[in-house]
């Protein structure tokens, strides 16, 4: 990971779903400058990633919105001050600014962008998305070798005698597809019974019966045999602990996503259950000039909805302008008064 | 004024603003029932009876939306929890009723309408918008007779002298309007120019040069003459406190709106400056199962926005279910998960 020079800002916001879009929206009505890191490759959070086209309805002015079309909507609100996003990255590390006039902070990535800003608000949601990692002795030897968590090219298992894991869609699906590339494909899971579309249940099991899938049910995955990232084997356990050997030369595990604060959480600012603590009504953390805001902030009565994440950017926005511009009065103005560059009133 | 039969409900929402909508739509998330009261003849407070047509900018999800349109869509929202709204009235009395089985209030309007509820929720904004009233001895006893605050039918005021009061655009507009028809137009103003429209102004002077209109400039009313509501003379004082007597039976004063708690300070919340104090996180008042929300609320740090409100309005409703429904558990979910009555998903 090479650095880059510094990139000095007022405000980073780290999370580019509703909350941290509308924490760059109010920081811009305060003429503050914001970059923007997500782990995602598009902005939208949660919303984007895992439900575009589900309706939420308690958007207040918004009866019923998919979920995409409040992110659409809420980038073009952003767009007149335009923010920088870092996309497909996550703040790898937070450290102080030694000698700096005013509190300052200075932000790495896991690309490498580096980021100085009198301010940062975090907006981080339940935290990046990951695959769920099953607990395996030595997983990550294999990882990115023998080990994916997602599919991109069907052809790179050609051939190959690969151990599908889980029981969902994506276990069902990708069973169903590689077994017409694959020299082997095992599908261990520990029900007896798939969650999947109905049709997929039937075509795997027609599959099984055909001999072109083996379904090695109710089994969880044990142990990983093999030396230098080369998988050689996979080793399974029924719920007695009576244990199988499955040659393999790929393991796909298939748990679904989960949210990780990831190094957030090393920061000092006293994560619990991974959420940072706050006085609501700045959204201050433990650390002066650190915000956070939506559902990664917690406070006494919080309530996890989009909207209450709205009114903290606000609250963290009106703070930070303090710790950017020291000394400076904040003279408060309705937008009906101000307008926003570039938007006719 | 006589009183009706009580109407039960879960809620009584008093404030048909944004955040009182919003307050209502809460609310119905939580299958709350609500009433609410309004001193306007219609739903939207300032935005529709002060600037319909001006752009808001900082609404999340809106990068421009008119006062109004914004108002519209919260009524569209709401709609499908079929609040019920009195309109044209505020509500005068608020008293505990004595003997409920868990904290109940009854609530009495200035039309008579009785509301009986578990919880209040207080969205009254600046307060209820009224007239400036000026300053003078024996004003009530013209009101409604003799002093009127808006010309609703021009016709009234033939072969009358009228006495209009103000220096804006309503002043002019109506001295024009009415030298038409009325037998004499004095105009009182403090200063000698108007502030209205540069055409406006012209005329105005045209006709005061035709003898039409008289202009007292620059002068301030001081007295009222007259018995029993029948005016008879409205006695004017220039800067130095030389005096003028004008014949008159009918006076309008145009100094604009402005808003007022009105009966809310005398129910024991603590009202400082037009503004209940309350505890943020959950808007509760002084006195249980009153709460208040949007700018009548105040606590340290409070942000005066729209978006503000509504995070407030949700706060609101869930500490509400309790006095609601207590001892009901309230499980917290989604508006994707549980969908709105009536909204196709």
């Amino acid at each position: 990971m090479s650095q880059s020079t510094p990139l000095r800002t007022d405000v980073v916001v780290i999370g580019a779903g509703p909350v941290g879009l509308s924490a760059v929206f109010q920081c811009g009505m305060l003429k503050l400058r914001c970059h923007v890191v997500d782990a995602l490759e598009a902005p939208g959070g949660q919303l984007t990633a895992l439900y575009p086209e589900k309706p939420i309805y308690d958007v207040p002015g918004f009866p019923s919105i998919p979920a995409g079309e409040l992110i659409d909507r809420l980038l073009e609100q952003v767009a007149p001050f335009t923010p920088e996003f870092h996309l497909s990255q996550q703040v790898v590390a937070l450290e102080a600014v030694a000698g700096a006039e005013s509190a300052a902070w200075r932000l790495t990535t896991s690309r490498g962008v580096v980021l100085e800003a009198a301010a940062v608000i975090i907006a981080a949601g339940a935290g990046a998305f990951g695959p769920n990692r099953p607990p395996l002795d030595r997983l990550e030897a294999f990882e990115g070798t023998s080990v994916f968590y997602m599919v991109s090219k069907r052809e790179a298992f050609r051939g190959r005698k690969v151990v599908i894991a889980g029981g969902g869609d994506s276990a069902v699906d990708w069973a169903i597809s590689l077994s017409d590339v694959a020299e082997r494909v095992h599908v261990v899971h520990r029900r007896p019974k798939f969650r999947c579309a109905p049709e997929s249940a039937a075509r795997l099991d027609q599959l099984a019966a055909e001999g072109k899938i083996d379904l090695v049910i109710p089994y969880q995955l044990k142990a990983l045999g093999g030396t230098e990232g080369r998988l050689e084997s996979v080793t399974v356990a029924d719920l007695d602990g009576a244990e199988r050997r499955l040659d393999a030369d790929v393991l796909l595990p298939f748990f679904g996503l989960a949210a990780n604060l990831g190094p957030i959480a090393e920061w000092g600012l006293g994560v619990e259950r991974q959420t940072i603590p706050v006085t609501q009504a700045t959204c201050r953390t433990a650390r002066p000039g650190i915000y956070a805001v939506g559902d990664v902030a917690s406070y006494p009565g919080k309530l996890k909805l989009i909207l209450t994440g709205f009114a903290e950017a606000s609250a963290a926005a009106h703070n930070a302008f303090h710790d950017c511009r020291p000394g400076e009065a904040l003279h408060f103005e309705h937008s009906t008064t101000t307008g926003v560059p570039g938007i006719p009133a």
